[in-house]
């Protein structure tokens, strides 16, 4: 490698690297519509348009197979790529999945990945097309691509938000951060215990499911199309609510109002919380892997979104000079700040699964907790 | 992970075990007519059909970043993606490239990886249209998926051929597989002389290129519409010609016949080899990463194919019973065996590039030696 500056991939991260890289590519083709910078990219082949994304999954950085089965792995593969799909109001058709297989794995265990996929393009209708497998030198590497297709009116990207438009999450959040605390606790009481240690999950199973075997919201798209609501903006909700919120103000160029009390969290959320001496809020907003679908409608379907089971209405759009706050409890206003999962931390201890900023989390808690004793 | 009979990976191969692994996925959707098996999916969204392949480059399995500079590395994976959709008769249109990046790489080092991405992109007219960024445990991880588009009549696949067909193939064999023995003799070397070795490439920049910035056949799909060939049967050459005929025969139920003395081997090539102390042949059937077409038309088609620049014609088809064998010089036949590239090698070394299963390799040149001496 030849001698030049080195910058450390941290100090752009994720979003900044991604964009840092790609400025430089332009679209050619009239077959592509939109390329980088939504859930997934939207090709047009003819009356239909084709909907791509792509995800990557590896071995001690998004999961950790001390914990997690095989199985549910590979269920959960395939369902993160097909609620990015939905996140379009598209409907996923086809995977393609590349594994790589370092030896300590065998035939059985490949066999329990692709049995979770198979289930999942069961469960969603999806076929497997394509794919790749090859040894690599150390871990386990999966690497999914769907597409889906939706009509080009019925797409909807980031970018359509609109002032006084309600803002709307399906289902609950921060569980499946949760689980992950869950686990990660349970699986250093057991190394410390030794062999005889049995984990008690019992009264959690929620929050495990949640963290081990998520599921893409195909019922809310349907929901949402039976009801003939048009969602303005929409994405899944991966990487914590901050963090989406924040793209769809910047895609289109709004600012928000979410209320801290109405984020619909599950029972067994708050309870792990309380056990851990975790903040709920935090855990909510930036705890990630919910793949619930955050959206915004016109304040005129407010009735219509009333009547569809598990959405809430969490907030509504600003203008964007008001920029992006979570209204507490008592009526203050905190920023929300970009957080998410950093794909690039800094610190190089990668033990367990996806390594989240609790540095900044832990800002925001603190700002709750001031807040809230004025 | 349960206690149940557990299997080596080796034991069943890399096609072997995407077998075992797909057949119990049922394809389900009508917008897919083609799965697993060929070059790339087919899928039907309208009146143009819509082409995906995938590929996963893994380093110290497929690459070795101390001799593969970072910006060939992304011109290559863009490419040999490429050749998969022209292998199919179609145009690739789009991409989406995930990496993995261990705490090693910086951003100037994913910045090459890109500016050879988008070289690739630019030279081959193709849309980069999203991709996934993460931090990995160790290592470089490159999976690109490509899209292509053709109409329903031009599509190719490997399942065409037809008795008496001829059989061609695209530029030369062999030369890639010298660039990668060149390429890890001159990095043992240097290992030990230390720091002052500079490696002497003069008069192998062929081989070398073949090597490290192959191309995909885009001129070869263009030059046979142009003359009005349509094949019968195609796929490109990655794994190496051996096996690459084994598919084609395997998947049109037919058998073959190639001369040994019709390859086409280029100087360079040659001369490697014999400084190497290789047989040629092998090296043409077996080496693998040419990215050449091969290809069947209709014998009425020998006249149109002879007055492309660059088309060998090195057989013909048989019926299925004849087996598929390599006729040599002096006429006599060797059947053709699978071996390419071995994606999951028994023996524990991954030191360097790609492991080719050398031993049966050796047998086929044994066998051309006895069958040449007798």
């Amino acid at each position: 490698m030849e001698k030049q500056k080195q910058t450390e991939i941290s100090e752009l991260g994720e979003f900044g690297l991604i964009n840092h890289l790609t400025k430089d590519f332009p679209l050619r083709n009239p077959q592509t519509r939109t390329g980088i910078g939504d859930d997934a990219a939207v090709l047009s082949f003819g009356d239909k348009e084709v909907l791509v994304t792509t995800d990557l999954l590896l071995e001690g950085i998004h999961f950790d197979v001390r914990y997690v089965p095989l199985k549910h792995l590979g269920y959960k593969a395939a369902v993160v790529n097909f609620s990015d799909i939905y996140a379009m109001n598209g409907i996923p058709r086809q995977i393609t999945v590349s594994l790589g297989l370092s030896s300590r794995f065998t035939v059985e265990n490949i066999e329990q990945i692709y049995e979770g996929i198979r289930l999942a393009c069961e469960m969603y209708g999806v076929d497997l097309v394509g794919g790749d497998t090859s040894a690599s030198a150390s871990g386990l590497i999966i690497s999914v691509t769907c597409l889906g297709e939706a009509s080009k009116e019925e797409i909807v990207y980031r970018n359509g938000a609109k002032e006084t438009d309600l803002i709307c999450v399906s289902g609950d959040l921060g569980s499946a951060y949760m689980g992950l605390q869950l686990l990660e606790r349970e699986n250093q009481v057991a190394a410390s215990a030794g062999k005889d240690f049995i984990p008690n999950f019992s009264g959690k199973e929620y929050i495990l499911e949640r963290q081990l075997k998520p599921e893409a919201r195909k019922d809310i798209i349907y929901e949402l199309r039976k009801a003939g609501i048009r969602p303005t903006s929409m994405m899944d909700i991966s990487d914590g609510l901050s963090s989406e919120l924040l793209h769809i103000c910047h895609s289109s160029d709004v600012g928000c109002r979410v209320y801290e009390d109405r984020i619909p969290i599950d029972y067994q959320t708050a309870v792990m919380a309380e056990e851990l001496n975790m903040n709920l809020v935090t855990a909510a907003m930036n705890g990630g892997e919910d793949y619930e679908l955050l959206f915004t409608v016109p304040l005129t379907d407010r009735e219509k979104v009333e009547r569809i089971k598990e959405i809430t209405m969490i907030g509504y759009v600003t203008k964007p000079s008001l920029g992006a706050a979570l209204v507490t409890r008592d009526g203050g206003e905190i920023p929300i700040r970009a957080q998410g999962w950093n794909a690039f931390p800094t610190s190089s201890d990668l033990v367990g699964a996806r390594n989240p900023e609790m540095e900044s989390s832990s800002e925001l808690e603190s700002e709750i907790k001031e807040k809230e004793n004025q």
